[in-house]
């Protein structure tokens, strides 16, 4: 039993990731109607907006995973506060298909304030389920493995420390210009997905030899 | 062969709960006409309904699947008996998104009565499938682990035996206040998070020490 | 490697039967138009052609689940062949909201034999593709475990040569009278799901003891 | 660990292969009106466009997998460059049910070659990603098993090499007829489904004896 402590519930989180990046396509709709003149091509073209959402959610997620993923690589135990507070972090990860949506069709209408506040506090939120995870699994390293490496978990703590303050400020900016803030949640998930030197050796060596 | 056991039964269930918990995302609607002088965010505010529906029945999935979790830590073998007891309980899991759709469309309009009591009564088919399921299991000890926990399975059973009565009675309250029963749903989800202190330490030494 | 060896392909599997028993439930409206008069409880009940639709697939899904399961406890090795015998499987599984849906809608209506017909097909067609995908695996053994038990597998291949047979009679209803082949599919399921006490026997001493 | 080592990676693409794959089916619609004098079955006969597409994607999305499935068998360890070229690949999988939407609606309509080549672009740029992919993993062997099959290794990537060949083959060919374009895609499938004589040996060996 050992060996697979935390397998099933790593599963299930696999399982809900996986499906809330995939219905992200479901708000990718055909065009269906070219209005006078238009083309199919012009008509995709217009839906711009649909694109940089899916992409910035559909990047976002992916992110979440591979923290989800990193983190499990420390976490051996698991207790009831574990699966709630990793059933907090998902009830975000299962909306996101939601502010997607949302945002996708206000950009650029009135509205677009709102809808940005909606997306980008989905993801504030997502950040503190993330630390209270986190928390929750490391703190005196209760249900960690017994051989965890020190330096990597609290690497890892600090780290987090700061995950809520980017997507605030993208919240931030998303009252000014929404555009502005949707590209910086994509840029951000891209500087989380470039982990320090340090995290992205860690991890090469926690591998098969 | 042995080791894996009911490991197919769990993956399986584990998609089938994951997959209903982030169906339950399609049913929250993007508004599409904001009306004469409305905004965005009065419309989502007047969705409140959808939310309360969403938030509850991805509580209560959440806290069955937890259970399901529980149940097979001590469940080690599978014959058909099991597989179609599951099934049975499946089958009420992705229901659920249906008669949340319903409650969150009818809820504070003619019909509230009729939605709730589908709604309620999902639940209490679902909590009598639990008991179906684990009697399935435990009765004289057939599937369970040769060195299962007497005192934690015991507990399992009497806490399950109460199951149905809190949904009957989430029905009976629907009957008079909708909006009431659902929180009451969830009230009970929540009651369903907190085990006694006894399951609680039981779950927690059963991990990699 | 050897222990997991078909482990990813079962895996994917269950995935695929997992979504498409909960993608059914899509096809169950929320009424939105009570018309005059008329209350909520009488238009569920009106649509009455669609949970005997969602309930049939749904328990011919579960069965089909349950035989790939049962299948692949034979089974320990994977070629290309068996892959593609195994996706050939599934296209058939994935479609099977679509003629659920279509029978759905137009049972009862002008149309509703050619909706029958192309849901009894698409299980007969299921039906030969488990013939395919087990004759791929067993003949001459050259995929079984090595200490497979060959009353067990002939026991395997005796019925489900029977199997095709008995969708090939529900088509057959189906021209004169679909909803009483529906039901009959329903029977069908359930009869399945109550294996010989022989394979019952066999699956019970599949186990950890 | 060692074991698993890529073992939740694999459960995750697996999951959104098989999320992508039976999204698919929600593009198959039910006919709501017949027209005048019109049957179901010519109307279910006029959407072959729609059947063709889902063949073709899901045909396409399988051998897709089965080519993931036999890269893993080579690969035994992960880093963070793997996860996110392996996500990157993903998210073209997670998008296929939009473009086969695009091309099943326009197929013979003004604006197909535009969807023509927003479809076979989509796959274009999966073939790359493969490529990225399994050069991540296999350059200098760094993330392959110890005991890998050096000759196995250089056939993949060989064939690798010429498979965005195809696809901008199939992209040119929807230049000019958009239904022989997608019947070509569909050959593709098949083609990379039936490996040369040495990869399928190879792959059949790779078993429990």
């Amino acid at each position: 039993m050992a060996a697979e402590e935390t397998g099933r519930v790593e599963a299930f989180s696999d399982g809900v990731f996986a499906i809330a990046m995939t219905l992200l396509v479901l708000d990718i709709k055909v065009p269906h109607e070219l209005g006078g003149g238009g083309t199919l091509a012009r008509a995709l073209a217009a839906q711009w907006p649909t694109y940089l959402a899916f992409l910035t959610s559909y990047a976002t997620i992916l992110i979440m995973w591979v923290n989800h993923h990193r983190l499990f690589t420390h976490i051996a135990r698991w207790d009831d506060r574990l699966l709630f507070s990793n059933g907090a972090l998902l009830l975000g990860v299962v909306l996101v298909p939601f502010p997607t949506a949302l945002i996708a069709e206000y950009l650029g209408h009135a509205g677009q304030t709102t809808a940005a506040m909606v997306y980008n506090g989905t993801f504030i939120v997502i950040a503190f389920c993330f630390n209270i995870l986190w928390k929750t699994a490391s703190r005196e390293g209760r249900l960690l493995r017994v051989d965890h490496d020190v330096e990597a978990t609290r690497h890892i703590t600090e780290s987090y420390r700061f995950g809520p303050l980017f997507y605030i400020a993208a919240f931030a900016v998303g009252l000014v210009n929404v555009t502005a803030s949707l590209v910086l949640s994509l840029v951000l998930a891209v500087y989380f997905a470039l982990p320090s030197r340090t995290a992205a050796g860690i991890a090469t060596t926690r591998t098969r030899s």
